[in-house]
């Protein structure tokens, strides 16, 4: 059986079996260490998949820090340090050196230092970081309680506008289509929400595989169900814009486009917080599944 | 400029320089946390550089966990916790497990375990382990003493024969050969050494270059002369057979054959540990560069 008759979550599944592990399956683990708790994690950027040669360099090194930084805040904590392994094939120094640049400024932007790394000779590039942090009460995605309210960060969809806009390849962009993209390209991970998340939330997530694939994850693990209410997505003007011009529905960009690295997250109502851009989306409830507007929606990228 | 022009290690230096790390440079970074000390590393296992798409992938997975547990040793500590972040082409699901089954038992052997990670689609397989160690006293490549004694544990030089005898992809080898062509396949770290270094060793690195490459970091960072007496070097008997059959000087090999996965330190002579397969194979004087038999030696795998 190839891989792809499995999935990556069939596969996943069965590696975790192999290895008899529990701390597999949240976005990181939560090790205890002396009195504190170490959260460790990692995820992967490759050429070809996630990212393309014609993307600027520095921004590809950004992003790659900001996917790991955002699960380790998804899981309760401050990042530390972070290792950097990189596959290479025998392009230009420069290159790299432009790959660099954007690591070091995303380490001085959320807190972070690289500690060491490795380099290996491959066909393609993959730049693999590894990410550890630290917190006083790391958060699981299976701890969302019914009677929680469901609240998100920022704003949904726009990354996956960005990526559609990028892979037009256009030489002219519109000041909101540019705002998109900057969004896919140069996500930025949400530190700002560590402190209420810490305090207050009895689950996170960060969105990486859009809302719903994500709240799928928290209701499937915490035992509950989730419900989404459409009209309180929060949208950009700049996702408005964009669909507004192509005829798109961007409620469809909020619940699927992936990549947002915003945090979705439980806790009471009267948790939330004014000073943050947090929205209320929906509620949790004794049952299974995600239901949005109260109809149950099982697929994803497939509304595309 | 493209990366060959630069070297493995002239890129390291740039990326080093751009982030001004101090960490950089060591088998493994040691970072302070509460009053003991954590150890991290990164190595990755690429296919078609570092292994074939025919050797067994229990021994892949083995051998991946074998290179991390080994930076962790040289660096004073005992691994505690891994990540396996995986790049994967459209293969056979099975392949992927089998993997696994060798991950697990090298976690087994080693007492650490695999806590998370991540799998992506990519061109080529590579599996990326990320090990972090814990240490009450983290030991570096800059702590060589003039007047220490140069120790290697285990023999040198199995790996690069048994690395030529698999390359030959013969139907029968005899058990000599096999022997060999398992100590490249399925390297063992010394993890028996752990205490013995971490008590009194002054400075530790594993041979994944070479013997003498490994010893001229020691030198460089440690800014000391290393001599080496090439009778002295520790050769299996399996090698010796081999190197009989062809013809072929086993001291050559025991110098620059790399992937030993043993560990060369520094301590004083009295230190000599009986219970241990240590053995002296030299000594630590001011000055700079390494030398075997007198003579400075600056090349490496050239002289194969």
């Amino acid at each position: 059986m190839l891989i792809s008759d499995l999935g990556e979550f069939g596969l996943i599944k069965r590696l975790k079996d192999i290895l008899g592990s529990r701390e597999i399956g949240h976005d990181c683990a939560a090790l205890k260490f002396g009195d504190r708790y170490l959260l460790m994690t990692t995820d992967a950027l490759v050429e070809g998949v996630h990212f393309l040669k014609r993307y600027p360099p520095e921004a590809v090194g950004w992003k790659a820090v900001s996917v790991n930084v955002s699960d380790i805040i998804a899981g309760g904590g401050n990042p530390r340090w972070l290792l950097v392994s990189l596959i290479l094939p025998n392009i230009e120094a420069s290159y790299v050196e432009r790959l660099y640049e954007g690591i070091k400024k995303a380490c001085e932007f959320y807190k972070c230092e690289v500690v060491g790394g490795n380099v290996s000779k491959g066909r393609e590039t993959v730049i693999d970081v590894f990410a550890v942090g630290e917190s006083e009460r790391p958060l699981r995605r299976d701890g969302a309680k019914p009677g929680d309210s469901l609240f998100v960060s920022g704003t949904l969809g726009d990354s996956r506008a960005g990526l559609e806009l990028l892979l037009e390849n256009r030489k002219d962009y519109k000041p909101h289509e540019l705002a998109l993209i900057e969004r896919h390209l140069r996500p930025t991970a949400r530190i700002d929400y560590v402190k209420h998340l810490v305090k207050y939330a009895s689950c996170a997530v960060d969105i990486s595989d859009g809302l719903v694939a994500d709240a799928r994850h928290v209701a499937s693990m915490s035992g509950v169900r989730i419900d989404i209410d459409s009209k309180k997505l929060p949208l950009s003007k700049e996702l408005k814009m964009f669909c507004e011009e192509r005829g798109k529905d961007p409620v469809q960009y909020a619940l699927f486009g992936g990549e947002d690295y915003q945090i979705l997250f439980t806790h009471p109502k009267e948790r939330w917080n004014p000073f943050l851009d947090m929205t209320e989306i929906g509620n949790v409830s004794e049952g299974s599944g995600v239901y949005v507007d109260g109809k149950e929606v099982s697929g994803g990228y497939s509304h595309f």
